[in-house]
């Protein structure tokens, strides 16, 4: 089963000595879900879902920043949720992660209610209806809502939290407005957003947001995340992100 | 009328020769009203309303940053308000600006509706009920929701505006979950944000935020302004805001 087929690559991530396996020539994780699981490693967690896990990118990143003993991932797509599998086993993780074929609508039928403390997500980001759609391209399911909507994730993430649990999301900016009324409609408050910026100069394209369940109103806007500094060089805090290897706690 | 009484002060606007009047030791304006009035400036109008406008600080600074004919100003405190009018008649402006001694809770009785192509406010911050409230307190109305709350503002802004109309608000991060639900709410779809930051590495502590009413959804995060830059001078762009004489126009 650890066996990585031929159009497929086995990627370092630089942490902890860990691998992942992702295609050659499919969708490949980026900067959002390194951001995503940094802004979530602070959260002290019993059991930790990723919807919509893809490849199992953050259930890996977070096996190494956070102590969770429990780390689950739901993925829809057979073919990705078999590869995602196959990276937990070849890093030895199987104790901890535990990656599930399935349809993250069913995550509440599968876990039951209140069943995890932190939820995570990194979605896909652009809405059904835009762009191209074609619903057996495995890059476009992880890119476009054909299969989830932002609404379903944001209710379905309520249903899986106790109460005060937390959710991780990261998105596009410009779904900013949609994400914190879905949010507030669904009881889980938003409480703390991160924006993510290429340089000062620069509007930023990625945001992360963090809910608290039954939580009160008010909103905690961190300073924004830089990737590249005034000379163009990855700023200090990316660089730690990226590579140092280190604990939450 | 337009004599400066004893504990009143001339401030220099050094923006087309503008002075405004305010209390010596009353609330002043800040950078949120010279950033709002810049932040608003590149909105064509013929009739702008600025709700809450205590000195009349926003109705002076768009007099100068735009062509906007006719721009008025309401303010509940007829102390304030007898002090913005004398600024307007300091200035020569009684032509274009007009400024109003009333409760903005009244003002689509006082205009009707949609009788404005844009408005502008620059509210009390802090929610009433939270830390002391004094209502005859000048400087506390100024700060906190006492007479009117950010609701009253959303909902008779919708009401002020014509279709396709321009809000434009200043106010705290930590209200930005509240004012894009509360817009939302009202038909005043939050179409633009930005943030103003002390410097690069500090969280935001204002955020401006563009409604247009009856619009579709989808929300531009603009680059962060920020006020020092690494050195601590001011940046390039915050000079620009506030000593260039320039139009929009």
């Amino acid at each position: 089963m650890s066996n990585i087929h031929p159009d497929e690559q086995l990627c370092d991530l630089q942490l902890d000595g860990l691998f992942i396996i992702q295609k050659k020539k499919g969708f490949k994780f980026g900067t959002d879900a390194v951001m995503l699981s940094d802004f979530a490693k602070s959260q002290k967690s019993k059991r930790t879902l990723d919807l919509c896990t893809g490849s199992g990118i953050i259930p890996l990143l977070l096996s190494a920043k956070t102590a969770t003993p429990e780390i689950c991932g739901i993925e829809i797509q057979p073919e990705i949720s078999d590869m995602a599998k196959r990276s937990v086993e070849y890093n030895g993780l199987l104790d901890r992660i535990h990656i599930t074929e399935g349809d993250a609508k069913d995550a509440v039928s599968l876990w039951g209610r209140a069943s995890f403390d932190t939820v995570t997500c990194n979605p896909p980001y652009t809405e059904a209806g835009r762009g191209l759609k074609n619903t057996t391209d495995t890059k476009l399911i992880s890119r476009h809502e054909i299969l989830i909507s932002l609404e379903d994730i944001i209710r379905i993430s309520t249903e899986l939290l106790v109460p005060r649990g937390g959710f991780f999301m990261v998105h596009r900016p410009s779904r900013l407005a949609d994400i914190i009324c879905l949010m507030r409609q669904y009881k889980l408050e938003p409480k703390t957003i991160r924006f993510v910026s290429p340089s000062y100069d620069k509007a930023p394209n990625l945001v992360l947001v963090h809910g608290i369940k039954n939580a009160g109103r008010e909103l905690k806007v961190l300073p924004t995340a830089f990737v590249f500094d005034a000379d163009g060089n990855y700023t200090g805090e990316l660089n730690l992100i990226y590579n140092r290897r280190q604990r939450s706690e």
